[in-house]
C-alpha cells in the first residue's frame, strides 16, 4: 500500500488551512516532533498524510497548528469516509477516485468539487483515525498509555495535551449564507442546501425540521385563532379542533419522514453507509479483542453494563421523579397558603406574596434541570457504552424524562386532579409565554449582546479598523479559538419537543397555543442562525439520515396527547351535559372514541410510507446495480478460479 | 461470459433428476424442441444450462420431463442466488464458488454439500430466471406473446402449455425424516434442521413457531388448569391469570424474534440477500421500462392500483365485515326466537330446535368465509400487484380481517352487549374445541382416509407388493405428480392466529383454553408432518428470515387483548363490589390499568432486543469485514488507476 500513497506530494504548494489543533501550553517538544510527524507520515507508514504548519503569531510561536490537505488527499479521503456525490446522470452514488470522471461537477482543478465541510469532515476522520502503531504511550508522557490501534486524537485529549481541533471558518462563504439565510428580510424558505454545505447535514437537518415544523403548524395556528378571536367554547368546536389536531400531528410527523428522506437523499447521506463505530473517548475496560474488528482495544462485559443501567440508574430516575413530583405537591400547597394568606389579610405585601410560589417553584425547577442534567451525565458515562451513539440516546431518554414530568407534570395535575380548566389554560399560557421569552432571551438578545462585546474585545486587541472579511489568518484563529463550542442539536431539538408538548398535549383548552408557537419559531430560526453564524465556533459537519431519537420522542408525544384531549374533552360540563342520565355511558364513549382514534392513529402511522415513491424507486434502483455489479463480479471470479 | 460457462458439460454421465416438468397434452413439437433447447442451451447463449431428459413410461411418452443439473452447474447457481452456507471457521457466509475450499464440509466429490432442496430451488430459480431473448412469441403458440426479458416459464404457465413444476420426493431421506419426525413415539423437539434440509425454511419455520409456541403456551396451562380444578372464582385470581398472561404474551412475542434469529442464522437466511424480485406470474400492463432495472417488462401505474385498493377494495372488504355482523344479528335473533319457542311449547322437537340456529350459523360462516376467499383472491388479483409479496401481504391482510371477525364478534357480542359470561364461557369452549376437533379432522384424519386410498390406488395401478422405496423412478412419478398441492403456510398460520386469540383475549373468563391449544398443538405437530410427508407433492423450498406478516398479526393480537380482558375484568361482579359507590371511579381504574398495561407492553417491546447478542455480534462482524473489503478494494483500485 506504500507505494499506492506514494505520489501524493505533502508539500504542496498552496496549503489552504482547514482544521485548527490547539495543543497546551508547554507542551514537550518530543511530543510536539512526533506527533507533527505522524500526521504527516506516509499513509503506508502509518500516518495521516496531511499537511500542518504551525501558526506564527506576534507573541511567537503558541503551540496551535493548522491542519489542511493536498486535493488529491482530500479525494481519496472522501473516498475512505464513504461520500456520496450526485453522478452526471443525475443519481447518487457513493464517490470513488477511479470513478471520479463521472461526478456531476467534477474536474482535476475543481478544488470546489469537495466542499470545505466535507474537507473538513474528512480531516477530522483521518485525524480520529490516526492510531498507534507500538508506541505503549505518548513521548513525553509515559503516563498517557497506548496500545495497537488506539486513537492517537482520543488518548491526546483525554490526556489534556490537546486542547481542542475545530474547523476554520470560510469568512466569505459565511458572508454569503449569512445573507441569503437571515440578511434580507423577506418571508421564505431557509438556504437549507447552503446550510448543509457550510454547517453539514446534522444542523441543515435541524434547520429543516424547525421549518417544517412551523409550516406545519400553521393550520393549528389558523383554526386556532377565531376560538380565541369568537371565544367559541361550543363543545362540538372543541371536538372538532381536537381531532384535526390529533390526526394532524399523526400526518406531519409521517410526512416529516418523507421530506427528510428526500433532504437526505439529496446530500447524499441516506445512502451513506455507517463507519464501523470506535469507541467513544471516555470508554474504558480491560484491554481485550473486540470480536466485531478482531481489534485490541478495552473491553467492557455487556451484562455489568445492563446492571449498572437497570440496577442504579433507573432507580435514580425514578427517585428523581419522585422527588420532582413531590417538589410540585409543595408548590401547590405554597400556592394555596398563598392564597389563604391573601383572602384573610388583604395588603399589598400579600398580593405579591401570591407571586412567591410561582418563583420559587420556578427557579427550583430550573435548578433541578441543572443538577439533574449533570447526574444524568455522569451516570451515562458510568454505565461505560462503547459507541458514542448508545451514549446519546441514554442520556438524551434520561433527560427527557425528567424534563418532560417537570414541564408538564403540574399541568397534569391541575387538569386531572383538581380539574380546573380555567387555571389550566392560565398556566399552560403562563408557561408557555414565559418560556419562550425566556429562550428567546437566552438564545438571540444575549448572543447578540455577546457578539457586540466580542467585536468590542477583538477590535482593542487588533487596534485598526478591519471588517471582518479583512482579519488576517492569525487574528481569524486567535479570535474564533476563543468562541464557545456548540456542542450539539439536543437543546434545540429539547426546545421544540416541549414547545409541540404545550401545542398537542392540551390543544383543546388552549388552541392559541399553536399561534405562539409559530410566532416564536419564526424568530427562533433567525436566532438559531445568528447563534450558528456568529457566536459559537464552526462546529465539524457530522453526516445523518435522519432525527434519530427525536422522530420517537414526538410520536411518543402525540400517542400521550391523544389520550390527554380525549379526557379533557370528556371532562368539559358541555359533554357532560349530553349525558344526563349515566356517567358510566360518558367515560365508556369517551374510551372508546379515545381507542379508535388510538387505532387510526397507528393505522396512518403503518400505511403512510416512510419514503417518497420516487425516492424507494432511486434506492432500489442502487441496490439492484450493486446486487448485479456482485453477481457478475462473482461469475468473472469464478471463471478466473476454473481457468486456473 | 460465454467463454466462463463454456466448460460446463452438460451431458454429465451421473444424472439425477431432481425437477419434473409436466407440459400439457398434446403440446407442439416445436415448442418443445424450443424450450428443451433453451434449457439446455449453454448460459453464454442465454440458456438455463441444464440438463432434461423425457419421462418414458410403459404407455410411451407422456409430455414429463426431468430436469437435472452438473454438480459445478448447480454450485454456480448457488452463488447466483446467493446462498449462505458454514464456513470452516463456523461463520456464516454468502457462497461464492472461487471461495468455495473454506466452506464446511466442501469437496469436489461431495455431492451432498448442497442439500437436494437447495439443488431444487436453484433449478427453479434458474428456471424462472430463463428469459426471452428475441422470440416474439412461444413458437407454436402466436397468442402466446413474449418480449426481451420476459420469463418463458411464467409465459408457458400462464397460456397452459406448462401444467407444472414440481421437485421429486428422496424417498431415502423422507423415510429417515419421517422417522425421526413422527416415526417414535417420544416427546422431544423436532428435527427443525432435518425439516429445513428437506423441506426449506419457510416450511421449517412454521414447525418451529407451532412448537415454540405449543411450549409457550405450557405456563398458561399449567396456572390454568386450577381455575378449573378448584373452580376458582375470585377476582384477584382472575386479575393475576390475565395479567400474567398479557405480559406472557408480549414476552413469547418478543422471544420468538430472537428465537427466529437464531434459526435462521444458522440456517444462512437472515444474511441472505433477497434477490431483486420478478413480477408475479399474473401481472400486467403496458410494456415499458422498468425504472429500476432498465429492463422492459409490463408496468402498471401505481396510482390506479391504489384507486383500486382505496375505491374498490378497501370498500368492499368494508361491506363484507357489515353483512357479515349483520348475519351474526339474525343468528341471534333465531337463537333467541328458538328459545322462546322452547320456553312455550316444551317438547322432543323443540329442544332439537335449539340446537338449528348454531347448525345454520355454523354452515353460513363456512360458506360466507370460503365465497370470501375466492373475492379476496380475485380482487386482490385484480389491484395488479407487481410483486409476490405485496400481493400476499394484501391478501393476508383481507382473509385476515374477515376471519377474526367471523370467529370472535359472536364472542364480542356476547361479552361486551350481552353481558352474560356464562354463555361467554359456554361459546369460547364449544367455538374452541369444535374448531379444533374439525381441524384435526380435516387435517390428520382426512390425509389419513387419502393416503390409504391413495395407497390401495396405486398397488391396483401398479400390480405388486413393492414398498414405497422400491418404486421406479417412473412409478414415483406418476404418483407424485397425481398428489395434491400443498400452497403455502397460509392456513396453518391462520389456524394457530385463531387460537391465539381463544386462548388470550377472552383469557380470564376461561383459563383452560391454554390446556386445549396445548393438547391441539401436540397433534398438530403430528398431523401437519404427516400432510407433509404423506399428502402433498413436496413444495419448493422457499428461503425465509422471518414469519413476516404474522408477527405483526400475532402481536395485534396481543394489544387487542389487553383492551378485553381488562374491559372482562372491570365487568366482573367481584371487581364491581370493590366499587360500590362510584361505578365512574370503577371505569376509570379498568382504564388507567389498560393503559398501564399497553404502556408496559410497548416498553417490553421496545427493550427486548430483536437478536440475540451473539448474533448481533456476528453480523456486525459480517458487516465490518464487507466495508474493510470494500474500502481495500477501492484503495486498490484506486491506486491502480493512478498509476496509468
Amino acid at each position: 500500500m506504500a507505494e499506492s500513497w506514494s505520489f501524493l506530494d505533502t508539500a504542496e504548494c498552496n496549503f489552504r488551512p482547514l482544521v485548527v489543533i490547539e495543543l497546551a501550553k508547554g507542551t514537550k517538544e518530543e511530543t510536539i516532533a512526533w506527533f507533527t510527524k505522524r500526521i504527516v507520515d506516509k499513509k503506508g507508514d502509518g500516518g495521516a498524510q496531511l499537511l500542518i504548519k504551525p501558526l506564527v503569531t506576534e507573541n511567537g510561536h503558541e503551540n496551535i497548528y493548522l491542519v489542511g490537505a493536498s486535493h488529491l488527499r482530500l479525494l481519496l479521503g472522501a473516498e475512505t469516509v464513504g461520500l456520496v456525490k450526485e453522478c452526471n446522470d443525475n443519481s447518487m452514488r457513493t464517490f470513488t477516485y477511479s470513478s471520479r470522471k463521472t461526478f456531476k461537477d467534477f474536474a482535476d482543478d475543481n478544488h470546489n468539487f469537495l466542499t470545505m465541510a466535507e474537507c473538513q469532515y474528512i480531516i477530522k476522520h483521518e485525524l480520529e483515525n490516526l492510531r498507534a502503531k507500538n508506541e505503549k504511550m505518548i513521548p513525553g508522557y509515559p503516563q498517557a498509555k497506548l496500545y495497537p490501534g488506539k486513537s492517537i486524537v482520543r488518548r491526546l485529549l483525554t490526556s489534556g495535551i490537546l486542547i481542542q481541533i475545530f474547523p476554520l471558518h470560510d469568512r466569505e462563504e459565511l458572508k454569503k449564507l449569512r445573507h441569503s439565510w437571515y440578511g434580507r428580510v423577506k418571508i421564505g424558505y431557509q438556504p437549507l442546501d447552503d446550510i448543509r454545505c457550510y454547517f453539514g447535514e446534522t444542523i441543515a437537518l435541524y434547520f429543516g425540521f424547525l421549518e417544517y415544523f412551523t409550516f406545519a403548524l400553521i393550520p393549528m395556528a389558523v383554526i386556532g385563532i377565531p376560538y380565541y378571536v369568537f371565544a367559541w367554547e361550543d363543545y362540538d368546536k372543541y371536538v372538532m379542533f381536537a381531532t384535526f389536531n390529533l390526526l394532524w400531528s399523526t400526518v406531519i410527523l409521517e410526512v416529516w419522514k418523507r421530506i427528510c428522506a428526500i433532504l437526505t437523499y439529496r446530500w447524499g447521506t441516506l445512502l451513506m453507509k455507517r463507519q464501523f463505530e470506535e469507541p467513544r473517548p471516555g470508554f474504558h475496560g480491560v484491554l481485550g479483542i473486540n470480536p466485531v474488528t478482531g481489534r485490541e482495544e478495552p473491553v467492557y462485559s455487556s451484562l455489568k453494563r445492563q446492571l449498572r443501567i437497570y440496577l442504579v440508574s433507573l432507580p435514580f430516575v425514578c427517585l428523581c421523579l419522585y422527588f420532582s413530583l413531590y417538589v410540585m405537591m409543595i408548590y401547590f400547597d405554597l400556592e394555596q397558603w398563598a392564597l389563604d394568606y391573601h383572602k384573610e389579610n388583604e395588603s399589598d405585601f400579600s398580593s405579591l406574596m401570591l407571586y412567591v410560589p410561582s418563583i420559587i417553584y420556578a427557579v427550583v425547577i430550573e435548578v433541578m434541570n441543572r443538577i439533574y442534567r449533570y447526574a444524568a451525565e455522569f451516570l451515562t458515562s458510568w454505565e461505560n457504552h462503547r459507541l458514542e451513539s448508545s451514549y446519546q440516546n441514554h442520556l438524551i431518554l434520561k433527560v427527557l424524562v425528567f424534563n418532560f414530568l417537570n414541564c408538564f407534570a403540574s399541568l397534569f395535575y391541575i387538569a386531572f386532579v383538581l380539574f380546573d380548566m380555567k387555571l389550566l389554560r392560565q398556566s399552560l399560557a403562563t408557561l408557555l409565554i414565559t418560556s419562550q421569552i425566556l429562550n428567546q432571551f437566552a438564545e438571540s438578545l444575549l448572543p447578540y449582546w455577546l457578539q457586540k462585546r466580542h467585536n468590542k474585545r477583538m477590535k482593542k486587541r487588533v487596534c485598526s479598523q478591519k471588517t471582518d472579511a479583512d482579519l488576517s489568518l492569525v487574528e481569524q484563529v486567535n479570535m474564533e479559538k476563543e468562541m464557545g463550542t456548540y456542542l450539539d442539536t439536543f437543546d434545540d431539538y429539547l426546545e421544540l419537543f416541549l414547545q409541540f408538548g404545550y401545542v398537542s398535549l392540551f390543544s383543546c383548552v388552549y388552541p392559541l397555543a399553536a399561534v405562539f408557537a409559530v410566532l416564536n419559531n419564526i424568530t427562533e430560526i433567525y436566532s438559531d442562525a445568528l447563534k450558528m453564524c456568529r457566536v459559537y465556533k464552526r462546529p465539524f459537519a457530522e453526516p445523518t439520515a435522519n432525527i434519530g431519537v427525536w422522530q420517537l420522542a414526538f410520536e411518543t408525544m402525540s400517542v400521550i396527547s391523544v389520550v390527554t384531549n380525549c379526557m379533557l374533552i370528556g371532562m368539559s360540563p358541555q359533554v357532560d351535559a349530553l349525558f344526563p342520565d349515566s356517567k358510566i355511558d360518558l367515560v365508556l364513549t369517551v374510551a372508546l372514541v379515545e381507542h379508535l382514534l388510538l387505532a387510526v392513529k397507528f393505522i396512518m402511522a403503518f400505511v403512510i410510507p416512510d419514503k417518497p415513491r420516487d425516492i424507494q424507486m432511486k434506492l432500489a434502483k442502487l441496490e439492484f446495480e450493486s446486487l448485479e455489479a456482485l453477481k457478475q463480479q462473482q461469475m468473472t471470479l469464478a471463471a478466473e478460479s476454473l481457468e486456473e
